[in-house]
C-alpha cells in the first residue's frame, strides 16, 4: 500500500496528525527506571543498548493508541557508537510491532550506487545480501545532489511502500544561509527545491491525494510553509520543530492542505521530558508523555478547526 | 594538530594525494578469502562483520605505506545493518592504527543540537557519556541547513584537531539539479555554498594554508573545481569521482592549489577491484589495489607535474 495512504489512514483513524520523536539521551533516563534494567542485564556490556532500547519503547508503549508515528533521530544513537545503533534497530523494529509507522530522520544523501545502499539500508525488506538492515516505513533525505541521488529511495518508495521526506524548508534558525537565497528566476532555493520534490514525487501520489515523496517543512517557519504548500498540494509534509523548538500549533498546521491533512508534526524533547513541564516525578515521564501528547493532539485540532478558510 | 597541516603533511611525505575509497560489498570479497574466513570464525553470527572488516583491512594493508588517507563510505556498511555498523567501527579503527587519515563519509547534516550529536558519534574522542563512538579524523557533511547545523562539526574540529568536508560540487551527473541554479546576484548555488564554506572555514586555517573546514568538489567537473578554487584558496578539497564514475587525473587536479596542494582524491570501484583491470585472478585483489595506487599515484603526479601555469 501506498505510503502516504497508509500514514493518512492512520491519522484519521486517531484523528491526530502528530508524530513522537525519540532523541534518547542516557541522561534523560531516570534512575529507578535505568537501575531496574541493570540489575536485569547483570550490567556490564550491552547495558547501554538495552537502556536506550528500553527507555524508546517505554515512550512507545505510553502513546502507540493515540500517535500514528514515531520518528527515531539516528544521530543520537550514533553518539553511542555501535551500541547505540544496536539499539536504534530495536527501537525501530519494536515500534514497527507495536504498529507505529516508522520515519528514520537520518537526512540520507549521496550519489546513485551509495543512495541504493541507503535505500537498502532503511526502506527495504532486507538490506544487501539478504542482511537484516533497520528496514523503516519511511527516511528523511536531503535533495542537494538531485535526482540520481534521490531516485534509489524513490524506486524503494514505489517497489515497497514507503517514503521519503526530502529537505525544504529546515525549522532551525540558519535554515535561511542557503533555502533563502533568490534565485534569478524569482524563487527562492527552497522554493526550486520544493519545485524538485513535486516533480521526483508525481508518480508515487496515492488515492489521499498525496506523495509518498514528502518534504520537511519546519514548523517554526509558517509564512513558508503555507507558501510551500500552494506549490505543493500533493506533497506530505513532515512538520519538525514543535514544541521545545518553539513551533505551536498555529504555526504548525500552516503547512496543512484545504482540508486539514497531508502532515504530520514532529515533537521530541517536549514529550520525551513533558514530566518537567506537568511537575510529575521523573519516574513518570511515560505518563507525562502520554499527558502532553493528548495536549499536543488537542491543541493540533484546535489549531486545525479554527483556521481562516482561504478560497482555493 | 589542525586537520589540514595534518593530513597535507601525510600527503607531502608520500608524495601521493590520493585516498582510498572503501565501499565495500560482501560479493567482492573473493571465494577463497571468504572461505578462510569462515573456517577461523565458524560462521553463523558475526561472519557478516568480519568478512566486510578484513576484506577492508587487508586493502588497507596493501596501501598504507603509498596511500596517505581512506574513506569509508557509511552507507556501504549500513546496508548490512548492526553487524556491518560493528565492521565499520572496526575498520575505522584498524585504519587509524595502520596510521592512515581516516576520513568517514556519511554526509551528515542536522539542526544545532542534532548535529551535536553527529559530532560526537564522528569527531570526538568518545561519544556521549563516554561511549566508544566511531572516533574518525574528518566527515563529509552537507551544509543544506546553514550555519547551526555546522557549528557543532567546527567546534569539534577545533578542539580535536579534525575535519570536515562541506559538499560543495558533487561528482554525480545530476549535480547540478539544485546546484547549478543562478542566484539573483549572479552567482550559481554551488559557489553561494563556497562562500558559505570560506567564512565557516576561516579559524580553522592552519600553517599549511589550508582550513580543516574543506569542500567535496567532485573529479567530473574540472570546470567547476577550477571555479570553486579561486574562490577558495584555503580550503582542503575532498575529490570524489576518480576511476569509476569517470574522473581522470587532469580534471581530478583541476582544482588543486596553484602550489599543487590542498587537495586529496579519492577512488574506490577502481582500487578495490583492481584486480579486472589488471587481469590478475580475483584472490589477488590487494596485489592489484596496490598495483593500481601506485599507477593513479603517478597519473596524478604526471598531471600536476603538466598542468599550465596560470598567473595568481
Amino acid at each position: 500500500m501506498n505510503f502516504a495512504d497508509r500514514l493518512q489512514e492512520r491519522i484519521d483513524a486517531l484523528g491526530n496528525p502528530s508524530c513522537l520523536g525519540l532523541d534518547p539521551m542516557l541522561s534523560y533516563i531516570p534512575e529507578a527506571f535505568a537501575e531496574r534494567i541493570r540489575m536485569e542485564c547483570g550490567g556490564g556490556a550491552g547495558i547501554v543498548r538495552e537502556l536506550l532500547a528500553r527507555y524508546c519503547s517505554a515512550l512507545i508503549d505510553a502513546v502507540t493508541d493515540i500517535i500514528p508515528a514515531v520518528k527515531p533521530q539516528i544521530a543520537y544513537f550514533e553518539q553511542y557508537g555501535p551500541e547505540g545503533i544496536l539499539a536504534f534497530h530495536d527501537v525501530v523494529r519494536y515500534a514497527r510491532r507495536r504498529e507505529m509507522i516508522v520515519i528514520v530522520d537520518a537526512k540520507r544523501n549521496d550519489i546513485g550506487s551509495t543512495a541504493e545502499a541507503y535505500a537498502r539500508a532503511f526502506l527495504r525488506e532486507s538490506g544487501a545480501e539478504l542482511s537484516p538492515a533497520f528496514n523503516a516505513d519511511a527516511l528523511t533525505v536531503n535533495g542537494y545532489l538531485g535526482i540520481d541521488g534521490i531516485r534509489p529511495f524513490v524506486d524503494a518508495c514505489g517497489a515497497e511502500g514507503r517514503g521519503i521526506f526530502v529537505l525544504c524548508r529546515t525549522s532551525n534558525p540558519s535554515a535561511g544561509d542557503l533555502q533563502d537565497l533568490k534565485l534569478a528566476d524569482g524563487r527562492f532555493v527552497y522554493e526550486a527545491m520544493a519545485d524538485l520534490i513535486h516533480s521526483w514525487g508525481e508518480p508515487l501520489i496515492g488515492t489521499s491525494g498525496f506523495s509518498s515523496v514528502g518534504a520537511v517543512v519546519g514548523a517554526t517557519w509558517p509564512e513558508e510553509a503555507r507558501a510551500i504548500r500552494k506549490r505543493l498540494p500533493h506533497t506530505f509534509f513532515l512538520i519538525p520543530g514543535y514544541g521545545a523548538q518553539g513551533g505551536k500549533a498555529d504555526g504548525a498546521v500552516a503547512g496543512f492542505s484545504e482540508s486539514g491533512r497531508g502532515a504530520v508534526v514532529n515533537a521530541a524533547r517536549s514529550l520525551m521530558l513533558a514530566w518537567k513541564k506537568h511537575n510529575l516525578p521523573e519516574a513518570q515521564f511515560a505518563e507525562a508523555c502520554r499527558r502532553e501528547a493528548l495536549e499536543m493532539r488537542d491543541a493540533l485540532r484546535l489549531a486545525l478547526a479554527a483556521r481562516p478558510k482561504r478560497p482555493e
